[in-house]
């Protein structure tokens, strides 16, 4: 194993500053002998297509696998080992004893490893990630990929200031009456047990690996249970490391992998199987909901769906921050939990060369996503594809409710993959309603579907936004502004309502770009879910602290 | 307000080491003044007996009060105003912005005066705590009065850890393809809202403070709900707290005090308040599972109760072994959630003379409680007082149920307590039983009752003992053992059973003494509580990060 602790001081260091730091570079080219291992790490995945995947798990039931290409739209035709949840508590508890007798630095050391790994089949994964979630070539390596493992490494970094915040010894005395008492003390951290941890269809590296990784660090087991429709990059994940904790001497079972399908669902089953110690979920809005209520005894951390807000008051460059919020909307069509989706306008928008009625500031919007999908090579780039199925007909239903209660700006098309002919895509919808098409807009709509809302003022439009973020759950808000007072009765509103908050950024940063490090991501006071990555609290209750103490023993 | 931070730093260091230290000496004589203080603190205490407290609440609708003393029986005749629980949840809400904009190191300054003015009143607090509780004078000193201040300084210290890993700001620096994106970043911690704080009958302030201070610091505000038997010392808490705060410029509302009555229970109320943000709840096992599993989206931390066990399989002084045995099981009648109840015994106890028929340890483990009661003078300084009438009850119906199941190897009895004749007392009830008899023994019997168990060897002992710690909630256990083998592997099944472990301890210290800085107090592993005290867990989660960035202003 190769000595990570030099990066791992750095990324502690990183995490205490929230500077900018990452050990992988973001761009392929700058990958370690790229030319190679792109092409061999692409070959490694169309090796595995149509083909049972190679996994050693306990109480294999059967093989299962229904995962489609969005950019191809054909079955991927892998299957993978399905394991009876019985079987794979049982496997885990039996694991877990020696994975919590070891030390937490190797434990923490052995998962840096392992995130290594990962990276050394980065190539493999970038197609596993784009022929499942649909994301384009770009965000599989740099979001799904590096920036991912970046999360993974702060999770072990908050996971290691948190066991290490308890001393493993102590030795105490103390008078009673005429006794003077000495002890020996020793602690203990017994993590809590099995985690489940459930990952989503278009995104699932970014939550999975911090979560998966807070587990395993503090001790305990995890069983992997992936949306059926993407399976490839957890399994890949679970197969990476299972051998490196079988060749380190560790039980594998310590992590696993769960299938179930569309029809038959097992995740209600795992949460309430009474091994279940910890939940992490990424996911819908209603089962996220479910999760928290009813995972008891286990602890949960969830992120659901995020009715995500921007408020455009004034501007100093007008053309610059509408070009930001149309490749951020359109950025891979809107199916990220911080995709902007609500944009409250008031009357006029505040520029340096006057007020700029609305309904301008909504059609030059509306433009600047029309031209973006244009050209098919940079629509590829940017829209990616559709994940799943059914968003084509929630686009559809959308434009239906909004054609009769507002305008559309503009509507939504396929556009046509300049290399894969058989995408599902589709441009975004963008419709301006009035706040009575409250009941439309105020929730999530996933995929890319906008809505321009027109407000009585800068104040109302900040006020209806912070407040559908804080009921109905928003993970990010974006402002555009002049006045400096308003920016900050923003910053405390939308502290309040939940929401992480950018300002007035322009450029070619994603306004929606989290940076692992720097960027704490869900703030759990708001619906879109309870779990931040990643503080303490994400990681603190994962374990446990017991304690034995007796006279202390003298010895020569 | 006095600089507290030398001694935060002092406790800061203890919290890391968890060797012993307390600013405050656990004697009485020693207090500064003592001589004056102490006759002015209970002048202070008589004052208050039959009067309306003056406590100034918001919507207050009438005045009530149900305590009566375990010493004397007879009411306090103190009434106290019930508020609404609608206008105290409205008056936290208000209270908080202002609260959650100061700064968090003076909020824990604040709340360490806080502490100090506890302290400066600890005289009527000791009064206080024995006519509610029923605690001797010696443990309302100590156990209820200084080391209640100790929890409570090292909730903050934990707080104080877990708020300062969030850095307020960061200059974050990166190229996005041409453009250099430079981004001024700010990290705000927002309190997750208003808390409820139940307290129990018999040892509030252990718990109380902490669990209320924890709350405090973190930016949130709090509601008090004492048991109606035990309203004072919290009373009195939240009246020096919300002086002080209002003497500070902050709103008093942050802390308030909501009554309610044994008939008219307003607990599911104030937990399901929809401004209910957090719970920490002491009290019995059945309400407390009730509150972890219905407070969402409250988050909760719990103690419940504690069936308590030891293993007595060998000793190098046995005769050493049993009085502490058997002082402990004395201490305030085996009212703490820490006190031994069980003891598990294999058939004969190892020790340096051979082995000891348990038949024959189990007889002077009683011979040994019944010789501490026999002093009233001695029974009135370990057992105090009775705190529930229904305990008395308790006593007979296990009497009753052991009878035709097990011998009797001690009845218990009323003493004549030295200074209070009409004083609630009970001397212990100790039976020897089966392992058939396991619904008798394995749950929390609260109040002077113990059991000896017969089992089948030290292993068995031990596994029925960690056993019935794992399934029905064990706080603490204790073991008497001279096989180092057998030590170390009942230091792994108690951590997995998830009870704290005290290993052969002998002479004039309790068995089941917690040092706050130094003893970690439930782990969360089994049903006696999910919270420790104190972790990064117990307050981490209490409080959330809310970010905003935006685009570097440079300054000249």
């Amino acid at each position: 194993m190769t000595d990570h602790r030099a990066i791992f001081q750095r990324a502690q260091a990183a995490c205490a500053s929230r500077e900018c730091w990452s050990p992988y570079p973001e761009m392929p080219k700058l990958y370690p002998d790229a030319e190679t291992a792109a092409p061999a790490g692409e070959a490694a995945f169309r090796a595995m297509l149509g083909k049972p995947f190679a996994l050693d798990l306990p109480g294999v039931t059967g093989w299962v696998g229904e995962e489609v290409s969005p950019y191809t739209q054909a079955p991927l035709g892998i299957t993978y080992p399905q394991a009876d949840p019985q079987a794979l508590f049982a496997a885990a508890r039996a694991a877990l004893p020696g994975w919590a007798a070891a030390d937490p630095d190797a434990r923490v050391m052995l998962l840096m490893e392992g995130l290594d790994r990962l990276y050394a089949r980065l190539f493999t994964l970038v197609p596993a990630v784009m022929h499942t979630a649909g994301q384009s070539y770009n965000m599989a390596y740099a979001g799904s990929g590096v920036n991912a493992l970046d999360r993974g490494i702060e999770a072990l970094v908050y996971a290691d200031q948190a066991m290490r915040s308890v001393t493993p010894r102590a030795d105490w005395a103390r008078r009673f009456g005429r006794d003077e008492i000495r002890l020996e003390k020793t602690y203990r951290l017994v993590p809590r047990g099995v985690a489940v941890c459930f990952t989503c269809a278009s995104f699932a590296t970014w939550n999975a690996w911090p979560s998966i990784l807070a587990s395993l660090a503090t001790g305990n087991a995890v069983i992997v249970k992936p949306h059926p429709a993407s399976v490839l990059p957890m399994a890949i994940t679970v197969r990476v490391f299972r051998d490196l904790l079988a060749e380190q001497g560790f039980d594998p079972n310590l992590l696993t992998l769960c299938l179930d399908t569309v029809a038959d669902p097992l995740g209600k089953v795992l949460i309430q199987h009474p091994d279940c110690a910890i939940v992490d979920f990424t996911g819908s809005a209603r089962f996220g909901q479910w999760v928290e209520a009813n995972a008891h005894p286990a602890i949960a951390f969830t992120e659901t769906s995020g009715c995500n807000t921007v408020v455009l008051a004034g501007a100093e460059d007008l053309d610059a921050a509408i070009r930001s919020l149309a490749t951020t909307m359109c950025m891979f069509s809107a199916q990220m939990c911080t995709s902007p989706q609500n944009v409250y306008l008031p009357p006029t928008v505040d520029t340096p060369d006057g007020p700029v009625p609305r309904d301008v500031v909504a059609d030059r919007l509306a433009g600047a996503i029309d031209a973006l999908t244009q050209d098919p090579r940079r629509a590829g780039m940017i829209l990616a594809t559709v994940q799943a199925p059914q968003t084509l007909g929630l686009i559809q239903w959308v434009r239906d409710q909004a054609a009769g209660r507002g305008r559309i700006l503009l509507e939504s098309r396929g556009y046509e993959h300049p290399d894969f002919p058989g995408a599902r895509t589709a441009t975004p919808l963008l419709v301006q309603v009035g706040k009575d098409a409250h009941d439309l807009y105020a929730e999530e709509r996933f995929g890319p579907i906008g809505f321009v809302i027109d407000c009585d003022s800068p104040e109302d439009a900040l006020h209806q936004a912070t407040e559908d973020a804080r009921s109905n759950g928003g993970i990010t808000g974006f402002l555009y502004a002049r006045d400096e007072g308003f920016i900050a009765r923003a910053e405390t509103a939308y502290a309040r309502a939940g929401a992480q908050l950018t300002i007035n950024l322009t450029g070619a940063m994603p306004l929606n770009f989290a940076a692992a490090y720097s960027d704490y991501h869900v703030t759990g006071l708001n619906g879109a879910g309870n779990a931040t990555l990643t503080t303490l609290a994400f990681v603190a209750s994962r374990f446990a602290v017991a304690q034995s103490r007796r006279p202390t023993r003298f010895h020569d």
